[in-house]
């Protein structure tokens, strides 16, 4: 089923009338975590205070967990709630949110897209894992509805945005904060986990905005993230993809960082494309050793995303404006419609595997 | 004296081994809001929760407290406290930090700095004022030092950035939230205040990591903020700079935004420009406009700034890559030495005044 003992993803729940509080995920049902473990840290409306507890507490969770669902079943049934009863809220508070463009083939089609005949990757983007800060605001979680945004399209043109575009990413969540002017240490004693990431985009607001000073309303309108942080230390790790050039001291791998995650993006509750994260150029390690080699630290709830995840066959791409080729082969759909981008009223979904595990999905209706 | 009964700006402060708590400067004396007023909303450590008050309390606020500074002596003297006594912290904390480039001044210096021979401003910098999500968690109070930030230079280079540069800026403190989906009505009802900003910048990182996203680690290591914020109303207003093209209907101005502020920023002690806010292409209710057309929102805490101020005069520059013309006409200080860019141990310190009024400033040294 994807969400046994093996899993077991947090996320903030309520049921009417009760304030929202920390649960974890067992099948079809939430763990109510502060009565079950006589824990006041899971009473809070968002899993902050419990990832700054650090690794040592959550893997002894983890296990108190597991222990608990497999031992006596009167102890926890009590604190099993169906997932139909409850309401799942926003599962932490975003301190800074930080997307990067770790994906090759991700980057080498919109290098083909928007400079054809040239080199498709930029003369750095080998050479570091190129990021930017988005909007921490308005990071909201799954089921959000999307408003399609208004903004300048060109000169004098103004009007909703018509290429409005998804971004299928797997977003990284900080515990442990980093301390400031001190080398970070390893990426997971201060990553708590992941989460799957739609990074809205309107591709016409964006072409027009971005020089010199990089994407802003093109992607502050909405990112919607799942309800669900799979513990890191629940993941299949596998070893990254190989690297040409070497990268600089400060970014060689800490360890197999790879993820052995495979997403599937639905469109209207049509797959429309497979993206492997097994396929990304930059590993979450190497994110994180790059965030903070400026002297910059990170806070609890920092969340930092890979950027749209694409893999090297056109059934991977991870956004509309690759499988359609910036709308000149729009996806032919199973009710017979095509799309070359979003249209009022559809609705995307990101779910994904890792191995016997299944992600927490993360969906968002245009309105 | 410049911090009158007609100034009165905020700030956190405390006198050692007691919490940190909201007062207002009034000349060298720190007013201690809570126990003066009675109101339990300025003992927090941060100007948060009295800002998302909203204007009417603002407003009502100031006048309690100018009636009680200039009524009875002996009811706010016990209330007083030197400033020599207390420590001045971070006054509110940052939701987003959003980094704006409305001087056309400065646009063009930039344009004529890196692309010689061509037209300086970017085709669409006078239809809208570009601007881009910067990072809150390195937000700090004025008196921090600065360390200076290592990174990737060049494909294959790495070390100290060797062009660490400011850039002084004004901010705006947002007080009252905007609500999703709503347009966000006029800007001195969510607008509480300025403060001064040295957003510093790491010149040789930006270069080589700033395409297509925008800068990154070359602006994340540390932005520097005054520790006292002038409320909105205490400002002097003026017309903003005459504008051509006409702007978007969603950014045509909501009243006289321009303010008369004119900085002074000081490199060891010695006054190197004098760069005037009054000549600042777009004005901040058309910043705040902006950043909501697209269906954003703001939240209490979000920090906006103005990017780099600089008049049309040499002398009048925000930044020493625009002083020294990229490091190729560099400074001659009093003391005899000449400076490209930031050395260790420099102490740059931007003040401003406006009309009548004193600005909190701002002073950070690179270690």
């Amino acid at each position: 089923m994807g969400f046994g003992a093996d899993n077991l993803p947090y996320g903030v729940f309520s049921r009417p009338g009760e304030a929202p509080r920390v649960g974890v995920r067992y099948g079809d049902h939430v763990l109510d975590l502060a009565p079950a473990l006589h824990d006041e840290v899971f009473s809070a409306p968002s899993l902050n205070p419990f990832m700054a507890r650090g690794r040592a507490a959550w893997h002894d969770t983890r296990t108190l967990i597991q222990n608990k669902l497999t031992g006596d079943a009167s102890v926890t049934e009590r604190h099993l709630i169906p997932l139909e009863q409850v309401r799942l809220h926003m599962p932490f508070e975003v301190a800074d949110y930080v997307d990067f463009y770790c994906s090759i083939d991700h980057a080498a089609n919109i290098g083909s897209i928007f400079r054809p005949g040239t080199e498709p990757l930029q003369p750095n983007w080998r050479h570091l894992p190129v990021g930017y800060h988005g909007r921490a605001g308005t990071v909201v979680v799954s089921g959000t509805p999307v408003r399609r945004p208004h903004g300048q399209l060109g000169p004098g043109a103004f009007g909703p945005c018509a290429k409005l575009d998804i971004e299928a990413e797997l977003g990284f969540v900080v515990g442990v904060p980093t301390t400031p002017g001190s080398p970070p240490g390893a990426f997971e004693e201060h990553v708590f986990g992941v989460t799957l990431v739609n990074d809205w985009s309107a591709r016409d607001i964006q072409s027009w905005e971005y020089v010199p000073l990089g994407p802003f309303l093109a992607k502050s309108f909405a990112t919607s993230v799942s309800p669900w942080v799979t513990p890191l230390e629940a993941l299949p790790r596998i070893p990254g993809r190989a690297q040409d050039p070497e990268p600089a001291e400060y970014l060689r791998r800490q360890g197999d960082w790879g993820l052995d995650i495979t997403l599937d993006v639905l469109l209207n509750g049509e797959v429309v494309s497979r993206p492997p994260y097994s396929s990304m150029y930059w590993t979450p390690d190497q994110m994180f050793a790059h965030m903070t080699v400026n002297g910059s630290w990170l806070r609890t709830g920092d969340l930092f995303a890979s950027g749209t995840i694409s893999g090297p066959s056109p059934g991977e791409r991870g956004s509309l404006i690759e499988l359609t080729w910036n709308g000149s082969d729009p996806l032919k759909l199973a009710s017979g419609e095509t799309r070359s981008f979003l249209e009022d009223g559809d609705t995307v979904t990101i779910r994904a595997t890792a191995g016997d595990l299944t992600l927490g999905e993360v969906t968002g209706t245009i309105v």
